[in-house]
């Protein structure tokens, strides 16, 4: 079991970090690092033929528009952009007016991709002749594997994993709906819906683990408001390739300018956080829907057990810690997707708003004040100007409500003097959208040179010339002003997260100390359910934290004496790995003023454990000096089973636990980080200097949340929980030190 | 201001209790009582003829299209409906066919409304001509009053506002749209949105402040969505009538099942709480969006001064204590107010989901969970049921993805078996909506009697035939999974705040007995910015909250006396209205011994007062009873400019001030209520024995907080605000005790 820990440990750092190459300067991590060319193993060159196919065989093709006749007809229409489009079905001789062929092997050449539509027992021998054959990849159409929820499915879905990976013709699916290029207009897939939508080629590169959203929703709302994809691709079971893989390939599609993600449950959310970290060095943004906010939902995803509810809000942590932004529903994702992909980094934050009615003025700037954008109040220049035009009526402001004139020629001024100001980095308009007003719009979003979003105040999505000309020029068109506000909200967040993080990069594993190799040691050979007090502190010294001084004492006389030494009064404690509340059980004495007293201590804290617990180990007493004044915080570490080592940072007392005021990250976090993590929780302005006691030692406190966060990787399937409770933070350049610490050994 | 703050304590109880009729109990307060008969001076029979008028005078017509002509075109759609219309303009002898007057004066009978549509120095003149001619009511089109933001407006404004109750020809607007009775068909209004939408008559009353609001997004909107209105109403500018009083006249309404309001700004906030106390008496809910959640908003709103900023929480207290349920864009109150409209109270709160595709399910299934709605696990049978039905495939669960089965005659049973489980209240269909399916939707519905809502999973208001039948047939439909979940939980909400308040009723303003009466008469006359602690423990007794065992003492031997009564030890604080913080002035010592030592406190304590603040009166000291142990909590009162007399709960010590952990109510609340305000709290948990401690007298904190909001209704007037800080909690059975009291003056 203890080998197993250290397995899942080094698997962490090289899930976690292999990408960033960190490895390659700690020469003694090598060994560590078995994966080094994670995505280098083929699979990428596979998607790129997936998702960029000169040649599709469609396996199980028929002449009905089911799953086989649908992806055959699908990729009929590429064939006039040269794809060369095979039907195979021993059925037919030929098939909408191709030859059809009996197998994959009497094919005239090896396909880039092969669409698989056959019953669930013939998916492994067709992907077996696929590989014999030379294909490049496959998407797997055909469902009945692990969704079955039996056993036996769930083999056959693992073998279909592996026999994929053995002949390289790596899948996307099986269950899944397939793919499409859109900016190619290449169609690999088996929707029903693709007739009568005009999908934009554009920068949103969409990956959807549900075929149905991916082609329904997805598909049919893009169209509806103008938002262009690069690809669109539905994973399905993920037997192979999963999203994070696929979301890996986009990050080199320069096409691609920001990446959707609908994802019901990772396979392996470490590597989708390590594909967001790669997003984020490259400035590609993550937009991602993640079930999981609910039981209900994580039911109805089954991809995760009982066990695992609640760790949702660890992935809000980790999502924001790595700059993926998360929203919940369909129109959020493509509406923030979209503004992600088709504007820049802002220059300014503040906006400007305009539009023909007051009250829609105030409904809107409602919302955007809510969301945190602001409306910079206007210049004189512009003020004036604008009331030159409104002449009394109407407000020359920001919001400007300018009445009629909406709707004339005069809304080109307006705009101009207000997208001008040099605190405005994006303007809004809120209005009907005529065609003329659209015009108009369009027009002056060219001639500024910043980003325009438009909000329809009349049906919402009106199929009038005005706002598909909008859409046509880019203008992002929204039609709900609380919609509209959370995508700004987004969008500024997103660059406001990278502009905080670019300079200094994620943290990294540091490398190991001979000190930390021995504690580590120690911990292994370490017996029971937890470490005693005196054990856990020797563990975290060794990664720099420190304790209130002390020592342990095996004796009476011996406690008195190292009372002596640290001066009085002394808080005496049992020293016990099986007694993890121990002023529960009477066994802490604290304030004890003199020798005497020490060694009665001793002896009733020892007794005392003993009644509690008489089957406890107990290993005499801690004797430590009484700490006073201090701020009192937790530092905590807990594993989660899909996300790994995670620290927690929380105000001690009842805070923590009565007000779940608490900051969570995955480990590693680094100094800055870990100061975010403090400006997080409220409590920690008791850390400023609340009520006339002098500011907490701050730095001190970081620096001991990234010491902690970096043992947490080491000790990762040694221990299963840590805790530093209270860590005792003391004024400015006094440090921080731990007064009571457990570790709970991985059992 | 004396006087003027007991005349602002009798208007705030007559404003707040009127209609509740409540004062006529308590005899003494008859004098109080300035109007009684609020809403029986006119104005509800003056919009009875606005919303429902058998003749419209068109003041200003013209045969231009602009607000005129377009009043008049919409007025004369009605006369197919027996409303006889009147052109009135002396520029013309014919208008749109139509015989067209001279003035008001030539009509051949009194109007019930007159349109009005002058320059704004023209209104009065036309009002009084009304008047004169008998009309009975008026929609004043015309702007150019206060919203143009100088005094002489906003004078003639107000002597508009005079004219309209001097005549009795009420008045909505100036600077509105006008209005439509949906329902009749009858509009009289100038907005120039009406060509083209199909809009249905139905339960839900919209009064809008903004005209371009209402007959811009809430009539494009809800004609898409197929919500039917009863009535539309703008009420601009409100010189006269207010949307309290539409909202009041819809009260009575029985075609009116949900009133949905957007709101910039109360002109008098209580008198909308009052509505929506007598809304939630007759079981009529109310939504709505109220301007003000940001400073941005309140600026575009101009209905607030800077001052008011942060009051925002308090509507948000003060709508959910009645009911109101609140929201933020267009769409979002008219989901809600359909379902609140058109579906009756909820026997079960369980919902069943069904969908073609799993990820639909996960999606909404997580949504609805996020949002408190549950998904009851089937039935066996249920179970069983679909999944012959399936054979295996999908999931045959609550939610039920059933794949292809969606799409044919089967979706009829597998719909069955769900909404016929005894713990679903209502049922959800996500799916595409093609017209079969919407026939097989509606069908089932029909025959369960339950509610279906509808979830579109293409394009989101595609014109399909399907959706129309859906709409037609009343199904909600829904374009995003988020607003879905967010108007059930809403609706839910809103009908289980009703069954709990509804056995009880609101809180009544208890009658005062003579202790109160004199304590109110020390408290007028007492001097300076704030009472002393002492004298603000008296006041505060008075109403039965009982503070800390003690007294003032004027010398050191005399509280040496009360010391030795009380038993020691003693807390010896100096006894001064004007230091507000005594800890900080050096001026309190605790834990007093002995006689001797009393008597030298009494002495720092006054000296370390008088070296703080050389300048205040210091009346010798309090001396009281040391109290140990208790959960420490605050009871605060302030009032807001609108919305009157507010109590606060919250935890003592750093929680309330670091944590912004506190419960607001409107004054007053009753137990029951007093009891939900500390389950809202989160370190309420303190109460409950946290830690071993034993539970706190939670009965007797809400006995002290349903006292204190007693006492901010008569205080009003005569103190700004009052704290209770800390109010110590003790075990159960052993009541609370006020510590400490500050009680600031109102200047």
């Amino acid at each position: 079991i203890k080998g197993e820990g250290i397995c899942r440990l080094r698997f962490a750092l090289v899930s976690i970090y292999q990408n960033l190459l960190m490895s390659k300067h700690s020469g003694k991590e090598t060994p560590a690092i078995m994966d080094l060319d994670y995505w280098s193993d083929g699979r990428l060159a596979s998607i790129h033929k997936m998702l960029n196919p000169r040649s599709i065989a469609v396996v199980g093709a028929t002449e009905r528009m089911q799953y086989g006749g649908r992806f055959l007809r699908a990729a009929m229409q590429s064939a006039e952009r040269g794809v060369r489009v095979y039907p195979v079905n021993p059925r037919y001789g030929e098939l909408m007016g191709m030859k059809c062929y009996a197998s994959v092997s009497d094919l005239p050449e090896a396909p880039d991709v092969v669409g698989v539509i056959v019953p669930h027992h013939r998916v492994i021998p067709v992907l077996r002749e696929s590989g014999e054959r030379g294909a490049g990849s496959a998407i797997v159409i055909s469902a009945g594997f692990s969704e079955r929820g039996v056993s036996e499915r769930r083999e056959l879905q693992a073998e279909l994993g592996e026999v994929a990976r053995e002949t390289g013709v790596r899948i996307s699916g099986p269950n899944c709906l397939g793919l499409a290029n859109v900016k190619d207009d290449i169609w690999a897939c088996s929707s029903s819906r693709l007739e009568g939508v005009r999908l934009k080629s554009g920068g949103v590169g969409l990956v959807c683990q549900s075929g149905a959203s991916a082609f329904g929703p997805f598909l049919s709302r893009a169209a509806e408001r103008g938002i262009g994809y690069s690809y669109i691709v539905s994973t399905g079971n993920e037997a192979d390739l999963d999203a994070p893989d696929f979301a890996r390939y986009l990050l080199d599609d320069d096409d691609t300018r920001a990446i959707a993600m609908f994802i019901e449950g990772f396979r392996d959310a470490r590597k989708f956080l390590e594909v967001a970290k790669l997003a984020a060095e490259r400035g590609k943004p993550i937009a991602a829907v993640k079930i999981g906010r609910s039981a209900l939902g994580t039911r109805a995803a089954r991809s995760h057990t009982a066990a695992l509810t609640g760790a949702d809000e660890i992935y809000d942590a980790a999502f924001a810690q790595y700059g993926v932004v998360r929203v919940h529903d369909w129109d959020r994702l493509l509406e923030t997707a979209q503004l992600l992909a088709d504007f820049p980094a802002p220059k300014e934050r503040g906006a400007a708003l305009v539009s023909h009615s007051g009250g829609v003025c105030s409904l809107t700037a409602d919302n955007l004040g809510a969301a945190g954008i602001d409306l910079p109040p206007l210049s004189d220049a512009a003020r004036e100007g604008i009331d030159d035009i409104l002449e009394g009526f109407g407000w020359a402001a920001n919001p400007a409500d300018v009445t009629g004139h909406a709707a004339r020629e005069t809304l080109v001024p307006i705009m101009e003097h207000m997208i001008a100001e040099p605190r405005v980095g994006a303007m809004v308009v809120a209005s009907s959208g005529s065609e003329a007003q659209a015009r108009r719009v369009i027009d002056v979003r060219d001639r500024a040179g910043k980003p325009v979003l438009f909000l329809q105040t009349g049906a919402e999505m009106g199929d009038s010339a005005g706002l598909d000309a909008l859409k046509d020029a880019g203008v992002p068109v929204f039609g709900s002003p609380e919609n509209l506000a959370a995508a700004l909200r987004d969008f500024h967040a997103y660059h406001d997260w990278r502009e905080r993080r670019a300079a200094g990069g994620f943290a990294k594993p540091a490398p190991m100390t001979d000190a930390q190799r021995a504690a580590l040691d120690a911990l292994r050979s370490a017996e029971g359910a937890a470490l005693s007090e005196y054990d856990a502190k020797r563990l975290i010294a060794a990664w720099g934290i420190p304790s209130a001084n002390g020592g342990a004492a095996r004796s009476a006389n011996e406690a008195a004496r190292l009372a002596k030494r640290l001066g009085f009064p002394v808080a005496v404690k049992a020293n016990s790995p099986d007694i993890l509340h121990k002023t529960d059980a009477g066994a802490v004495a604290l304030g004890v003023q003199d020798e005497r007293a020490v060694r009665d201590a001793f002896r009733a804290v020892i007794a005392a454990a003993r009644e509690y617990d008489p089957s406890a180990r107990v290993d005499g007493a801690l004797v430590e000096e009484m700490v006073a004044g201090g701020v009192e915080t937790i530092v905590g570490i807990v594993y989660d089973a899909q996300l790994g080592p995670v620290i927690l940072y929380g105000m001690g007392g009842v805070f923590a636990e009565v007000m779940r005021d608490v900051a969570l990250r995955v480990c590693p976090v680094d100094e800055s980080e870990a100061r975010e993590m403090i400006a997080a929780v409220r409590g920690s302005r008791l850390l400023a200097g609340f009520r006339g006691a002098p500011p907490a030692d701050a730095d001190a406190l970081a620096k001991t949340i990234a010491a902690a966060s970096q043992m947490a990787l080491r000790l990762e399937g040694a221990i299963d929980e840590l805790e530093i409770n209270p860590l005792a933070v003391f004024p400015e350049g006094r440090g921080v030190k731990a007064l009571d610490c457990l570790a709970v050994i991985d059992a």
